[in-house]
């Protein structure tokens, strides 16, 4: 998996992709993620990547030369999937985490400023991603979350092969509580089960919290879920008898 | 504006956190953001911060103990608002990021591993906060995400007064398209209005294209959209009429 992310702070990014699991899977050669420098390719004396909007109005918008000579010199006269972090964008999720990730190659764009030439975008951008409905500086933040949960799905990323898919929204549940030592901390004691060693018991018992977690806290999640087998319908069950309660 | 964030990975955010409008504006003196390493407050000689979940399964568990510590440490003795950095949590919008502004001082806490001993959130953390339904490595990056949208909104950080209530989503409609120069790029010209030089309407273009863009790429914010004058409406109407040509 190769990511390359379009900038005006490098450096922010490679310090932050550097760190960590993702860090240690670049070094292994599992994923390459590299940040390129828009102003390398503002070809003007004072390598300006940005001017004044046409029509007026505060704030600087990025100049589609700079940005289009960085794309092409990424592209290297190929197609590559290029995806642009802005609020108008389609939501980011684990689907669309996925769908990026059976791409071998793929190119972010990050805004700053008040924005990116829109000539460049029809031109290059293949499509447009949010993380979210709040403002932010620029898209350097958005695109490490975009990489971070691309490059964990990559075979070898993390160290157990069926870690990612019991992760959080991955079945569509949320996570059920974890709980590690002392056994008694500041007067509070771990749920019994847990220090059961019945391993059943253990498994039911997570599964429960998980549906009831969802159920109480994502409904519109829960909206999705549908029980997987007798179990999962008899701790619907129960579930239903305490909200009764 | 104070923002202390607890973490095991303090340089990856102090670095990203230096950089760009946050930067500026911490070294101005308008916000501080503090990122505290969670494993200073490990108290045995290896500095251990997390351990194996009870119940068994893979990963490690962030320990209670030093969270607490470090949490102690940073609110003394005072109710500091909680945030936690969660896959459950409520989806960060810009709403909460002015709630969290209202706030002369709030703490982030990040997880990483497979989690946080349950016993610090239920102790400690007032409310749990996701910015999306995907699976990152860890709560840092969203961290940054949620200090991002809610210093921008500080007075004094961004340069001009009016600059973040004209963006994205603080008026609940997408951007307009932007444009600088050259006005013949490549082959390709900018929208004529916006080089009439006439305010009105090219103030009035950018409203229909703000509107159109909502009503095409996000219909669930156009539901809540009420046109706010005549303009409104007639820019409406037109709408209408393209869609039915």
């Amino acid at each position: 998996m190769k990511i390359d992310i379009m900038t005006l702070f490098p450096d922010l990014i490679t310090g932050v992709m550097q760190q960590s699991i993702i860090g240690r899977a670049q070094a292994k050669g599992h994923i390459e993620i590299t940040a390129t420098n828009i102003r390398d390719y503002a070809l003007d004396k004072h390598h300006k990547a940005d001017d004044a909007p046409y029509g007026g109005g505060r704030g600087m918008v990025m100049l589609p030369e700079p940005l289009y000579l960085c794309h092409e010199a990424l592209t290297q006269g190929k197609h590559v999937h290029t995806v642009m972090m802005s609020a108008q964008g389609a939501p980011f999720n684990q689907e669309k985490a996925r769908e990026l990730l059976a791409r071998e190659h793929f190119i972010i764009v990050c805004g700053h400023y008040e924005g990116i030439d829109q000539r460049f975008i029809d031109t290059c951008v293949d499509e447009e991603i949010s993380i979210g409905d709040f403002v932010l500086t620029g898209g350097e933040i958005p695109a490490m979350a975009v990489a971070d949960a691309v490059c964990r799905m990559v075979p070898g990323v993390l160290p157990d092969e069926t870690a990612f898919q019991e992760e959080s929204h991955w079945n569509g549940l949320l996570e059920y509580p974890q709980y590690t030592h002392p056994a008694l901390w500041r007067g509070q004691t771990v749920p019994e089960v847990l220090l059961s060693g019945h391993h059943a018991n253990i498994a039911r018992w997570r599964r429960k919290m998980s549906i009831r977690r969802t159920m109480h806290d994502r409904p519109d999640l829960y909206a999705q879920f549908t029980p997987a087998d007798k179990q999962d319908k008899k701790i619907l069950a129960e579930l239903a008898a305490e909200h009764d309660l």
